[in-house]
């Protein structure tokens, strides 16, 4: 979140559900699933994943307008074994697939200790917390992986764009401390933040893209010239391998040379893959005894001392979990350029505005 | 390994797989034991991993024969769920225990689709890529996390040495291609590559490990004076803290400041937690059918232009895989202080020495 954050106009999270539901409606999407789709797309606005919640609105609506999407999908599973499942989406909008396949993932963990659920023609999801963490409310660790919708980085070494930032997403609950929850791109920057960055006019850090002469390009709005860095240099890109033959390969979706651009390209079938993976910890260990060594782990880590240069120790989800509550209560930030191309895209749905 | 390994004496996998049995058979381990925790610990240095090989049996003779390793152990299952076992190794050697847990998760995912299997009571147990690769050639894909043997990196942003290297491994079958087999540490270095340096004499690079002022740290025998660095800074950080929850919490193995460092404790048992976790391909997909599309997407990584500087595209497992065809055909390369080390613990087990 920018700096200047505190100065945007607010919008309640339900008033932005409402929103974002009824401009489902209007692009022709059922009514129950729009409901389903808008709180699943804000929950990534409340979390802080700027880059991943309402922002992304208006590309979903063209898609949904060009046929690119399928607005009355027939999602259901394809393959079983005892404790996994394919989920083909049908092409219908990506977080009602992912839904559906944490939904299966969760009750294949009740009876087998574990489960895991692939996802095939699915799309674009939002941010792979919000799927991550929901088995968490079942006492259940949460594992997701998946294919990024758009190639930004070459294998290691080269550069042409096979690959994509493919996040990692885990999730583990606490018994009095938030839950830890890891949720990360492969790259140093995920490119929802270079999107963010042009949108807003910002420069980027130096060591987030590069360009093909191998230099370093922090304008955003020549993100096309170069690509993503991943972290860790070849042990990043190794991840972002490995993850797409996990969430892509594996379930039939794409991954590599197949991935479609959905920056660029708002018709084709993404195919789209993801994977999640639910553990049920009474599997290994009493729930409350298991959440509790976890607090004891965090507050280990919480009394660490200070390296120069930092004032606390941050933990994976935890500022997650403050903006969470920030924004619950005080309301989501919307930016002026997201606040003009949401009431574009309304003006062209007919339907009233975000921002009266 | 070092450049110079080419000039280096050379030991045969066989013989070499006997020098270890017979030293774990001196130490007081039942010879069947001895010849299986010899075949997985030679896996290591055939498949290059040369800080967890052989390297790594002097400490491993000295942990036995204070008691710090159960010579006798009882490994059996302590709690199940239909697709998930928790092993209890009853502190005996980590090879052992892992072996034991990887195969109950091949025969859990040959009923299930899939299986994940837990250890506690462990040890260290040599490179995690000996372990993930072990489902392939049951047409299944291997994820292993592990709690590394020592602490070796503070949360982000503190001082205090609550975290270990924690590495993840995954491997996943080609049809033609060697397999593509992850196996990285979630720091920029191994704590193995800076014992081998600093046995070697080495200087490290800078971005290995900063001292507790922040500064770059380069001398291996200084190691104790800072700490290991995680790839992409909070992002490794995070990764390591959620693989040693996954290993070492969720299995009620050792995590946090239960770590024993047992480079400087030879006696207190380690509680040692590893996670193995085998996916059967065929729950989602034909395997063959899979492994062919494998094939074709390392040929498109294969086949991208390349970044100035660069030669070829390395992926994951390609190195491990010609050191293997090497080693198994030349043998293992024995450096002089190492040879040092083995003649030494020889002479005190009275077996016969490595190198006659």
């Amino acid at each position: 979140m920018p700096d200047n954050a505190k100065s945007l106009p607010r919008v309640a999270a339900a008033a932005l559900t409402e929103f974002v539901a009824h401009a489902y409606r209007a692009a022709g999407i059922p009514a129950a699933e729009a409901e389903t789709a808008a709180a699943l797309m804000v929950a990534s606005d409340v979390a802080g994943a700027d880059g991943h919640g309402v922002f992304r609105l208006p590309q979903y609506i063209r898609r949904i307008q060009t046929g690119g999407i399928n607005t009355n999908p027939e999602i259901k599973i394809i393959r079983r074994a005892r404790a996994t499942a394919l989920v083909d989406g049908d092409n219908g909008l990506g977080s009602l697939v992912v839904a559906r396949a944490v939904e299966e993932a969760i009750a294949l963990a009740r009876d087998n200790g574990i489960g895991w659920a692939g996802t095939r023609h699915g799309n674009h999801a939002g941010a792979a917390a919000v799927y991550a963490a929901m088995p968490l409310q079942h006492d259940m660790i949460g594992l997701y992986f998946a294919v990024g919708n758009a190639n930004h980085l070459p294998p290691w070494g080269g550069t042409d764009m096979l690959l994509s930032t493919n996040p990692l997403a885990i999730a583990v609950p606490a018994l009095e401390e938030p839950s830890l929850i890891l949720d990360m791109a492969t790259t140093v920057a995920a490119y929802g933040k270079v999107k963010v960055a042009a949108q807003q006019g910002n420069a980027m850090p130096e060591g987030w893209m590069i360009d093909r002469q191998g230099q370093p390009l922090t304008d955003p709005n020549r993100a096309d010239d170069g690509f993503l860095l991943p972290i860790g240099g070849y042990k990043g890109a190794a991840m972002s391998l490995m993850f797409g033959l996990l969430a892509g390969t594996l379930n039939g979706a794409a991954n590599g040379e197949d991935v479609v651009d959905f920056n660029k390209d708002d018709t084709t079938p993404t195919n789209t893959g993801q994977a999640i993976c639910a553990i049920d910890i009474k599997a290994f260990a009493e729930p409350s005894q298991f959440k509790r060594q976890v607090d004891s782990f965090i507050r280990q880590l919480h009394g660490s001392a200070l390296l120069p240069g930092f004032d606390r120790i941050r933990l994976p989800g935890e500022d997650r979990h403050a903006r969470q509550q920030e924004r619950q209560r005080d309301g989501i930030p919307i930016p002026a350029s997201l606040s003009v191309a949401l009431g574009r895209m309304a003006g062209e749905l007919g339907i009233a505005p975000l921002l009266g």
